[in-house]
């Protein structure tokens, strides 16, 4: 009998499907509401945090639009007022009902901003609140790990991503291919036992990715931590080489996402060959043939561009937690301590916390 | 013999001295620089960006001006063109010569951004280039950690930021009164030498702190994961309950920073109650006397308001860790594997890495 998270990361092929035959159309409705705005602005926690990096880089590199992450304390404790009216605001979250993220959009929108949420709920209060609703069509989500609702979500931000790009259809055919991807990295996986067997014996591990990546390392890393309950840490490549890489040693094991093509996968690949020579067993996810042969533990990764990567990089990542979970004798569907609507404030929130 | 980094840390009341004398008289020329523009946006690595992250809070929450953290990669691997004329960029380097932060400083000034370079050194590449420069006087650095560049970092924040405020000196009280906090943290330190008994022992530690305090969690974390070598996470308390609190369990520890007053403090405080519900050791530094009750190890820190308490309560933070390194065996002045002047690619910056 399968875990309910397994037949969740099954389910999103058809996931991909839905969302996509449900958001494409809205492009010109995104298109319309950043007209006269001059930035994108997220809101989120968690894996929708991750989600909203990979739609910022997506924005920043495809469609020339400058974006940023905005800090919900600044909303629900400081009460700050910021003009906004340059911006249209994105607020990213499963259910639609975070508390703080509701909270934040309201504040988003007295500061100015055209609002935009991205919700698997339609009915959610971030949904009916907004201007403009990116309803995901993930359909009900029970394991608590968020796997065919991140995908959407990642979904979500390639149609805005496209959407606000002088030409809004040029990625629609690898766009379509998404969903075939992910089958077939379902279908033939390649590498995950492998992977799982390399962290199953490591007491720390370290996980890495840059640029449209970077939100595929750190969703890896929250998975790794929340679900299979690993100290684990997601860094850019860029900050690991600041300085924490010294904290890599023999017997520590480094899980390296990288698209097939663009600017960083040769740094990644540099990287894996450091990190090997540090001591480090190092999981690869996807890259190409260099990247592969620079890593001790390969995993099959998609065939698409690295704007797109992200969309089927994660599948082989979410089958890695998975089987981990299940190897350590966890639960992989209702992992210690987590709750699927979260919370981040003990008391209430709106953000009064005196 | 005091290591260097001991000495240094030594230095801060005089360092902050000179470099408020050096900053303060150019707030006027910071205000027109950013006149008619409308946010400001950061680049920085490692202890910089945890300076940068104070800044940026310090803007949105004191001077009502957004913020926000450029990814270096968009402009050295990705090469994207944005619009960038709304805002100020403002470049953070301890020597002013980190390639990839004067890439990007050359292509945010490209992008039509006016330029502010913080700088420890007068005629480094960054501050050359820079439309002001804000060269900070730490004087010269040798330890590899950073400790008296970094508070000189925030005191250049804490200029910038009430430079930009509708009232520039409603904080000149208190920020004249830094540096003899910082003198008497040194000279009467409370609860280091528990605080490094309580970290010696445990495999695992994380860090925490919110708000205009996230920058000093995050350094702090930066702090113990280079100079001590540990396995360690800096989270945001938000994001730290939205998932990863459940790897928290007996014999971990947890350390919180926390300001004396403001909006986050009652929150930080029943966190630290439910991480000692949790079994962690948790070393809790600053705060008010409920903060320190709910904390195992108080440890003490600055009497200054919240937005200023980074300035303070990074001093008792880095005496822990000069501690805990010596404990361990290790060097704080060289850590393994750290240069003092940090790249981020292998090959060469400017970014060309194919």
């Amino acid at each position: 009998m399968p875990t309910r998270m397994a037949q969740e990361i099954a389910e999103q092929p058809a996931a991909v499907r839905r969302t996509l035959a449900a958001l494409l159309p809205l492009r010109p409705v995104l298109a319309e509401l950043f007209a006269g705005r001059h930035r994108v602005l997220f809101v989120a926690r968690g894996s929708s945090d991750n989600a909203a990096i990979y739609g910022r880089y997506l924005l920043e590199t495809h469609a020339g639009v400058p974006g940023g992450l905005l800090s919900p304390s600044v909303a629900t404790h400081y009460r700050s007022r910021l003009d906004l009216s340059d911006s249209v605001v994105v607020s990213v979250s499963q259910s639609g009902e975070t508390e703080e993220i509701v909270a934040t959009q309201a504040w988003a929108r007295d500061c100015g901003a055209a609002t935009v949420a991205v919700a698997n709920v339609a009915g959610s209060s971030l949904a009916r609140a907004a201007d403009v609703a990116l309803v995901t069509e993930a359909g009900r989500e029970l394991a608590v790990p968020a796997t065919k609702s991140y995908l959407a979500q990642l979904v979500a931000m390639a149609v805005l991503g496209t959407a606000l790009a002088p030409e809004p259809t040029a990625l629609d055919a690898d766009l379509r291919r998404i969903a075939d991807e992910v089958a077939g990295l379902l279908a033939e996986p390649s590498g995950i036992g492998e992977a799982v067997a390399a962290l199953h014996t490591t007491a720390y591990t370290v996980v890495s990715g840059r640029g449209l990546l970077m939100g595929t390392a750190l969703e890896t890393a929250l998975k790794l931590e929340e679900t299979c309950l690993r100290p684990v840490r997601g860094y850019s490549y860029a900050d690991l080489r600041h300085g924490p890489i010294s904290v890599v040693t023999d017997g520590m094991a480094a899980v390296l996402v990288a698209a097939p093509d663009g600017p960083l996968l040769s740094p990644m690949t540099e990287l894996a060959r450091d990190l090997a020579g540090r001591g480090a067993t190092v999981v690869g996810i996807g890259g190409d043939e260099a990247f592969r042969m620079a890593c001790a533990v390969p995993v099959r990764g998609p065939a698409l561009p690295e704007k797109l990567a992200p969309l089927g990089t994660i599948v082989p990542a979410q089958l890695v937690v998975e089987g981990l979970a299940r190897a350590l004798g966890l639960d992989p569907d209702a992992p210690r301590g987590l709750a699927k609507v979260t919370r981040t404030d003990p008391i209430h929130t709106g953000g009064d916390t005196r």
